[in-house]
Order: C-alpha cells, then sequence, then structure tokens
C-alpha cells in the first residue's frame, strides 16, 4: 500500500474532528452543511450536543481514528489541545485559532513557538489564524455558501478573507474551485508546500496565490518557477508598500521583504501579478472560460459615445489597442449601420442596431463583421442599453430583450468558435441601482452569457483591464505550456 | 424692462416647441414627463397629436411665442427648419439632431457649416449632435428619470450619454443638479459660454464639466480660470490618448489639443480633473455633501484583514497614508477590543466590534476614539460584514441590524461634527450579487447613511480614491475661496 502524504488527510480526509465546535461557530456551520458531517466528530466539553449532533467532551473519547483535526479554541488552550490529537493519532491539525504571532506581543510570539515544537515530527499543522480549507470532493468548508461542485481552480491564499471572498462570490461569478487553502501564520504547512501539492495534483489546472510573506523564500521562489512552468498562476502580494507591510505583520505576522524582491520573483517565474481581489476574480474567470487575447486590438461595440472616448484613453494607458477597422470592415458596416447618430469607427457607437431585429443589419451580423477584422484580437460587447430600449419600446422591451439577446449570443459564439476571439460582455450596472426592471434584465443577460461560457463584467474599464493583464502575460509567456490549455 | 439673455431662453423659457416630436422620442417624453409640458408645443407635419396632445404641421402654425425650439428631425431637414424658427421668432434651438461634422465627412461638414451660416445673429445654437438642457426649475428635460427636485450642482457636457448618466443615476447617488447641458458639437454656445453663465449662477455652486475639445481654446482657457476661482470644477477631457482624439473627433467633431496642453490648462486654473464618470460622481458626491480631508492620513475600520493588506498598499499607492494610531488611541482600543481576532492598529480589524451592542465597546465608540486620534483626517467605516452577521446569528441578524445601524450611524455624525472628519460608508456590494438578503441590507445601510449625508460608496478602492483626489486638489488650492463653500 502506498504511503499517504499530507495532502491526503487534508483535502480527503476519512474522519473530521472539530475542537471547540458551538452551534454558531462558523467551522462548525461549514462542515455541517456538506457531504462531511457523515464523518465529522464535534468536541466541546460545554455542549453534549450541536445542532443535533452528538458532542464528545475530548477529542479522546472519541472511537474513531480522526485524519483532520479544527481547532476552533482560545490561542492559550492550543498547546494541550494539540498533545491531545497527537496521542489520538490525529494526522493534520488546523488551527483555526489567531492571537499568536500576528498580535506582535512577545509572548503570543513565544506560544506560537511553543505549539510549532510540540507538532514538530508528530502532526502537520495549517495555521494558526486561518480559515482551512474547502475541498469540494471531500465536503470539507470554509463557508456555508460556497458551491457543492468542484472546478479546476485552486487557491493559496494566505488570508482568510480573501479565502472567504472567493468562495461566497463563486457562483455569482460562474467560478468552481478544485480546493482553496487559508494557512494564516503559515507556521508548518505553507505556501511553497501547498504550490508544490497543486502542480502535481491532476484535479487542479489554474493557480491562485495570496500571499503576505513566507518562512520559506528560497523554497516559495523555486516553488513559484516550478509551478508556474506547469500551470497558470495568478498572484496577489498583500503588503507592498512599507505601511502595507506593517499592517501584513500585523494580520499574518509574516516578514515580506521588498516589493521588488517579490516583483522579480513573480516576473522571473511568468507568474501573472494583479492587485486586488476583483482583478484576481476577472483574470481567473477569463483563465477558466475564454481563449486568451492574441493581440492587443480590442474591438468595444457599445451604444453610448461619451465613453466610447473615456474607454479608448483607458485601453490606451493599459496598453492595450483600439485599433482603426480595416477597409473591408467599414464598408460592410456602411451598409448596415445607418449613418445618423452612428459613427462607423472603433468603439463602434451602435446604438441603433440594438433596436434592429431584422436578418440583416442586426447586432449579430454586427458582431461577426467585426470578430473578422484582422486588426481585432479581442471583442467586447458593452451592454448599458437597456433604459433607452425601455424608454423607446414601452412594455413591448421585455419581447425585444428576448428576441435581442439570442442574437447577441450567436455572434458572440460565432466570433469565439470561427475566429478564436476573446468576447467579452460588459454590462453597466451601478451596485447600488434600485431599478429592479433594469436590474432584472441585466442579470439575465449576464446569466445567459455565463451559462455560455463568456466573461461577464460590471464596467467596460473590468473588461478591458483583464485583457490587459492576460495580454501581458501571454505575451512574456510565448511558447510556454500553461498558455496551451485554453 | 432689463434685456434678457441667452441663458435665460435656455433654462427658463416661456414655451418650448419640440419640432419633429413622436411618441417615442425620448425628447418628447421626457419634456412631456415634467411641469414644461404646460407650455410645449408638438411639431410633426405626420401626426395630428402625440399621447394625447396636439401636434402642428409647422412651427409658424403656432399662436404663441416660443423661445426654446428643440429639433429631433433628419440633419438634412436642419437648414428649413432652422429658418423657420427664425422666422417664428425663436431665441435658442437645440438641435438634437446628429448626422454633421462628427461623421467626418465631407458633405455634412458642409451642411454643419451652412446651419451655423443661417443661424448667425439672428437665434443662438445649442447642438447639434446633443441631448440638450435639463433644468428641473423650468422643466426643460433630457430624460423622463431625472429628479424633478433641484440641487446645487451644474453640469457642462459635451457628450450626451454622461448628461444621461449623471441624471438616471442622480437618486441611486443622492445627488441633485441645478442644471445640466449636453452641447455636443458646440456650433454656436460651447463650453466657455455654459461655465461662464454657471459662474455668475446663483443656483449652481459646484461645477462639473465634460469636454473634448472646443472651437474656442483661447475663451475656454479664460473660462475656467475665471470659473475655478469662484466654485469647485470637476473635469474629465475626453480624448488624451492618440486614438482617443480620433474616436472624440468622430463622436463631437471636437478638435482636441494635447493632453499635456489639457492637464496644464486644468492645473493651472485649479480644477479637479478626474478620468470617469464613477471617479466624477465620487468627487460629486463628496463635495455636495462631506467635509474634505484636511491631511493624508486615513483609517479604515473594516472587518476584513486580509483586504486591510491590499487597501493599505493602493492608499500609499494614491498618495494617502494610513498612519500609525496615537499610544492614546491605541489604549483606548485596547481596553474594549477583544485581543483574538483582532489587530489593535489602523485598519482596524474589529470584526468582533459588529458583534457587539453594549454601551461600551460598541462600533460607535470604536469610531468616536478613531476620529479623536490626531493622526487620522479621514475616516472609511468598512462594511462588509453581514454575512457574516447571518452565519452567526442566523433569523436574530435584522434585530441585530437594527440596533447596530444607529451605532454606526451616532458614530459616524458624532466623528464629523465634532472632529470635521470626513466620514465615508464603504459597502461591498458585487452588482452581481444575486443574495437578495446581503443586498437589501447593504441597500438599506446606504440608504441611511446617505439619508444623513454621508458619502457612500461600493467598494473601498473607491472611497480612497475619492479621497485622494480631493486631498490634491485642497492642498493645491490651499486658501481658495472654493474650498470653503464646504
Amino acid at each position: 500500500m502506498e504511503e499517504k502524504r499530507w495532502s491526503d488527510y487534508v483535502f480527503y480526509p476519512r474522519a473530521v474532528a472539530i475542537i471547540g465546535a458551538s452551534p454558531h461557530d462558523i467551522a462548525t456551520l461549514a462542515q455541517m452543511s456538506t457531504k462531511i458531517r457523515e464523518r465529522l466528530f464535534l468536541v466541546n466539553p460545554n455542549y453534549k450536543e450541536v445542532r443535533g449532533q452528538r458532542c464528545y467532551p475530548s477529542i479522546l473519547g472519541i472511537d474513531e481514528p480522526i485524519d483532520y483535526a479544527i481547532l476552533v479554541i482560545p490561542a492559550s488552550l492550543v498547546p494541550q489541545v494539540l498533545k491531545e490529537c497527537i496521542q489520538k493519532g490525529v494526522k493534520v491539525a488546523q488551527i483555526y485559532s489567531s492571537g499568536f504571532s500576528e498580535t506582535g506581543l512577545v509572548e503570543r510570539v513565544a506560544l506560537e513557538k511553543k505549539v510549532q515544537e510540540i507538532g514538530a515530527g508528530k502532526i502537520r499543522l495549517i495555521g494558526p489564524n486561518c480559515f482551512g480549507v474547502y475541498s469540494p470532493r471531500s465536503g470539507l468548508a470554509i463557508i456555508p455558501e460556497a458551491p457543492s461542485t468542484a472546478g479546476r481552480i485552486g487557491v493559496v491564499a494566505q488570508s482568510g478573507s480573501v479565502a472567504e471572498s472567493l468562495l461566497y462570490f463563486a457562483s455569482t461569478h460562474n467560478l468552481r474551485f478544485s480546493k482553496v487553502v487559508s494557512y494564516g501564520n503559515g507556521l508548518d504547512l505553507d505556501a511553497p508546500d501547498f504550490l508544490e501539492y497543486f502542480a502535481g495534483d491532476g484535479e487542479t489546472e489554474i493557480i491562485a496565490l495570496y500571499i503576505e510573506g513566507t518562512r520559506n523564500p528560497l523554497r516559495l521562489k523555486e516553488a513559484l518557477r516550478q509551478v508556474a512552468r506547469q500551470k497558470p498562476v495568478v498572484a496577489i502580494k498583500g503588503g507592498v508598500t512599507t505601511q502595507g507591510i506593517r499592517v501584513a505583520i500585523s494580520h499574518t505576522g509574516a516578514l515580506g521583504g521588498t516589493p521588488e524582491i517579490w516583483q522579480a520573483i513573480f516576473k522571473q517565474a511568468g507568474v501573472l501579478e494583479v492587485q486586488n481581489l476583483k482583478e484576481m476574480l476577472n483574470v481567473l474567470i477569463t483563465l477558466d472560460h475564454s481563449p486568451l487575447p492574441s493581440g492587443l486590438g480590442i474591438s468595444i461595440i457599445t451604444n453610448s459615445g461619451g465613453f466610447s472616448v473615456i474607454q479608448t484613453d483607458y485601453a490606451l494607458r493599459m496598453g492595450m489597442d483600439i485599433p482603426k477597422f480595416s477597409p473591408e470592415t467599414i464598408k460592410a458596416l456602411r451598409q448596415i449601420v445607418p449613418l445618423a447618430g452612428t459613427s462607423i469607427a472603433n468603439p463602434l457607437d451602435a446604438w441603433p442596431i440594438f433596436y434592429s431585429l431584422s436578418p440583416q443589419g442586426n447586432i449579430g451580423e454586427i458582431i461577426k463583421i467585426v470578430a473578422a477584422d484582422p486588426n481585432i484580437s479581442s471583442l467586447i460587447l458593452h451592454f448599458d442599453q437597456f433604459r433607452y430600449l425601455r424608454r423607446a419600446l414601452g412594455q413591448e422591451v421585455k419581447k425585444h430583450m428576448d428576441l435581442l439577446t439570442p442574437l447577441m449570443l450567436e455572434g458572440c459564439a460565432w466570433a469565439r468558435e470561427k475566429e478564436k476571439t476573446p468576447v467579452f460582455l460588459a454590462v453597466s450596472l451601478d451596485p447600488f441601482l434600485e431599478d429592479e426592471e433594469e436590474r432584472h434584465y441585466n442579470l439575465l443577460l449576464k446569466k445567459e452569457f455565463a451559462a455560455k461560457g463568456f466573461p461577464v463584467f460590471a464596467s467596460l474599464e473590468e473588461a478591458i483591464k483583464t485583457l490587459a493583464y492576460l495580454r501581458q502575460w501571454t505575451n512574456k509567456l510565448h511558447n510556454h505550456p500553461a498558455i496551451a490549455m485554453n
């Protein structure tokens, strides 16, 4: 029999214990919401049962072998409970508790050191100060709202908030993960361990990393180099300014290194560095669903000329290009786009076209003509049109949207399949908008596009920035095996 | 009797005609939705009536004097109709129609020139290729959804889309306008005319400008210098990259000048330049409602440490500061914030405090302590907490929010009044989020804060960037009268 590795116990534990389980504890709630509850043991001397399930006074009172224990207890109790876990033969302990080196207090740093010494060679540790592991195939969970189905993105997140947000917004953004790890202070198992694991994991094809610092800089550097050669790695370095580094130290106790060192490490390894979670989400959505841009040229098909100007400026500032259409494209468009109110130019301010449902000259035809232009590598369909259609069509707008949406989808699908063009939908949806009808139709459009695998963004700027990140990255990694996956 | 100026006819017309009125035309719909409908005459030879109101075959058939005519007709008909307007004694004609110099076609440029010659000295023109005027005191309207109440922001927008968006999102963002002008190609009345008008207009205290180019660069430069000395001017220059300039030409026919010239003009005049509409909205919200930051130091009170690190990096990159708390602040906070899971540092990762409703140690107390810190000039309360509270409190979350919200509001009001601290609420609200309960509570919180005059943003980054813009601007304009207004 092949010997099991730490990762088998972490991602596919046979039985799990929560020490410090309680009715409102999020780790307890999360595990009880998935299939892992069938192999879950609750431990807390203060309860006889929690949410209808038996609660043991100590892990030593459980008869079955436990692979993985989650410690949700005051930091001061961790040393004693960890000893009991070792006695019980637990393979991996996830120390959820905070109050260790991240506080910056001498006695808390000493407490963390003590925990390390107790565990060394006897049990593997995740944390402390972390949310732990999401593994949809086993059911191990971080929050109750995460998807129950698995995807191909693996996440290594030093911060619990980052892991939590990615999981909470997964369904909203049509993302699925193979595994997600929040590892906090990284006392034992650290970023390089998880990265190396994901590199060899057949269930993981794209890797996301949020890191503030590491105790193992040389191992991390080497791990990134190895991993990014095989699979796309998207990373955020938290703490790149002097004060950001100070905050990172008080968040996970991590010592950061200088921003220049990190940037150089990412760059040399071929890691795609982004700056915040929204950018990471957007890049992941695109890597997961879309062909990648083969050049700089973007075409925007929109309905608001005023914004075309600002957005063209933005694309150019981001290092992308909004090239002129070829003469053939202009000729073809001129035949079907009315002159008044529309400029035959890129961005294509094509508002009258959103009203046309005729077999010739509808928005689907326009998309195909633009996608076939040799100057155009990516296409963004910007839909900011609902309220205009509603003003003109009144109650008829519903019927119109029902006919217009398949035309847009068909054009976009053609562009993606025939021209291998990355096609994005940008829906201008103000988060505070209380026009429920406009919201309804924008969300519907978003869902219909997302269901067909098109990345959907809540603003044109986000779509442009995502293309810029990916183009910069693919350009550097010419012939890189990680590119071939899409 | 004092002689009337063009602006009297534009913003307070006694009677208005829409030439080319039709049942689905937005200009017609917009005027018919306000009190101007009582002094509105519809003209279109193809209709006997439109939406129940009599329609005249020609403006010459109307008996009453008409101050202001809106031309919604094909470009080729504009010369003839304009002559009729002059014959009728119309004072100002707004040429809604597009299809002029913005097309770049020689014959269309000539058509525009012809229109100019017909009007010269006989009638003032707004447009062509524009949405015209919103003036809530007279009822003149651009879209049916705009607020019927007036505010103190005047908008000069070369682009109709920009004017339309500001009006459409006014209610969502708690903004009100004195007047909004979309003037398109600026054939006669141009940006300097409107800026000079707003400078002297007692109903306007803040000015927003979207401009792509002008036929009167020297007048514009002088107007900006004069106006920005008296009132805050927030501006976007559309078309600053080579391609942006090309797109601007095909949008409003405007010749742009180089970006460096524009930047220098704005800078010398003391104009606050932003780059897109969201930034403009955010700056206007703050100018309209809030004290301005007196220094660089921001404190963020949040519930997600992982994002604190990224956000601190972002604030530093934006030229702001997330300073350490003073020893007194740390001492005061230490007494009421529990140790585990919370770092007593700026940003204050104060998640347990969102659970506390006790008279001591609730979020209101925390806000007051932080606002009193001499290092802190602005405060951002980041609420990303609802789903965490719901997990822990279940059905009790509603009652908890009802008690928590007044505590937050009270602390923020104290900080604004006693410390003159600008206080912002940042609610992380993903526009695509379909968790309707989380959306409901975030919107409720947004409304309660907005009702008390606090700027509310949909992300912490937006709040930080807005503070950075305003701090940069106030810093340059030390002792500027425009600052004193807040």
